[in-house]
């Protein structure tokens, strides 16, 4: 029985990579052998789209499994399709499950009471991937509502042994618009981090980390490094690394010196690599499973070169 | 061709009713009939729990559709149930549309760019209902990301006549912890609330109400009346009432002299109001859908004893 921050912590130092794979599936930008092999099955539109997109997931989460600790699917491209979109989810994430991946839910789902227990039922299976419907060891929580309404998805934490990421400062331009706002010396984003600091150190005070991690943008370096100080015990998820502009020296100061603390994601850049030039020259127009490997691969060899590493 | 707004304004002075039924489906809450016809017909947990709460909602739905204007499934106790609950509430939607009443799905999404637009495409139907996978008339958004998240969802609104109710002030008890901060002299709520009742004015300039809403608590009267002043042209959508301890009273402030400019959701003293004694007494243990329509008038009548009528 191990907590999601363990469970995370030995995937991390095992594969010696903070780097997590986001899966963004996006019908258009899907390999031209993928969308054929869809659509030659039949069905209708959302049944071929999902059918494209559970195997192209699953590719990209044979290619990353031995590579990264964890991937990240994005859970609005799936909702897209309907309910056929979450069929292939659950698959996806199973598969992962399998591989040996942690899967982290990018839902940003909160509400209050007994509904923030049913979005907590619905995702957060935590070590026993069978414990919900949609298998997954984390999710992204958004605490606009209250601090009461994290109490549902920190008591599942507990009890399943998984872990939430609570949207702190995330990575699009207007984050300031109500993140920053200024109260008694504290901005919004820093008086969310000390609830979630604080629900760390009262659940898990023996820990190096918590299992509440806090989702900060790569695109703040300056927010981040002030954050890792003030939340010394939460797991960082980071998200905005490559496609959105933050780089290996950017998201450095999200980790400990022990290369610990934090996950940087990367899903466009990974997801759709075959389309940069780079790598098109490279592996020709069939070998997008080689760009996803090789974009992999680049990635963790750049946050190695600028992050401390666990070795 | 008319705007979420019109139609929901044709939709409460028809009925002459400000009132919202929320769809709140709990297995163990079921009545006894409704379980059993469900399990009768087999199949895993998930499609048996699926299978009643579709039978259950559809059944509310037509109950109600001749009383109230518009019905608010709350997405997360389908969601609890994975991929079967989902297809259970795309159903429950369509039979819902099919029986003339607006939709708003009780989601409360909220992601930065592109991933905003594919929960907007997910959920944002507008006027034709088979516009989107899940056809929901309007969706209730988190705007914590910024200002610039909003962007997609406000772009569905404009082009397919569909309503959007972002949270400013919720109805749990913790809702201050986040929204309440006071920076320059504004409170965080109120600050969304500026940014909300902007897009109404400069979208919907003409209109009496724009598309994009407010959620605002029944809970905390004081503040909806200072919002409605705040938010002259935003419609709200107000919850808290009946269970949740909020009265009609309470919520007479957020109407207009016309008693429009609101709804009001009522949804477990509706679902389950067979639980009730005063039900149970007068209508047995299988009279649980004259409990329903009951409860509805009821509600209907007491909010109509407080606000402004239509008439």
């Amino acid at each position: 029985m191990a907590s999601y921050s363990e469970r995370l912590t030995a995937r991390v130092s095992q594969l010696n990579t903070p780097a997590l794979v986001g899966l963004d599936p996006r019908w258009d930008q899907l390999p031209a052998d993928v969308r054929e092999a869809a659509q030659s099955a039949g069905g209708n539109a959302a049944a071929v789209m999902a059918r494209g997109f559970e195997s192209f997931c699953c590719e990209i989460v044979d290619i990353v499994a031995p590579l990264v600790p964890a991937v990240k699917p994005q859970i609005a491209f799936f909702e897209q399709l309907g309910p056929q979109g979450f069929t292939a989810l659950a698959r996806v994430i199973s598969h992962a499950r399998a591989a040996g991946l942690i899967v982290i839910a990018d839902a940003k789902r909160g509400d209050i009471g007994s509904t923030a227990t049913a979005y907590a039922d619905a995702w957060l299976a935590g070590e026993d991937s069978t414990a919900a419907p949609f298998g997954a060891d984390a999710l992204t929580v958004n605490a606009y509502l209250g601090d009461d309404t994290l109490r549902p998805f920190v008591e599942k934490s507990v009890s399943n042994r998984a872990g939430l990421y609570i949207l702190v400062r995330t990575s699009n331009p207007g984050a300031a618009t109500f993140q920053d706002r200024i109260s008694e010396n504290h901005k919004l984003f820093e008086t969310v981090a000390d609830v979630v600091q604080l629900l760390n150190s009262s659940h898990w005070p023996d820990d190096t980390y918590g299992s509440i991690g806090a989702v900060v943008g790569a695109t703040w370096p300056k927010e981040l490094m002030s954050l890792r100080a003030r939340m010394p015990n939460t797991p960082f998820l980071v998200p905005g690394y490559g496609s959105q502009g933050g780089t290996a020296a950017d998201v450095a100061g999200a980790f400990d010196l022990n290369g610990h603390g934090a996950l940087v994601n990367s899903s466009r850049a990974i997801n759709f690599a075959f389309q940069k030039q780079e790598y098109a020259e490279q592996f020709g127009p069939a070998g997008w499973r080689d760009s996803i490997q090789a974009a992999t691969r680049q990635m963790i060899e750049d946050l190695q070169m600028h992050i401390p590493t666990t070795a």
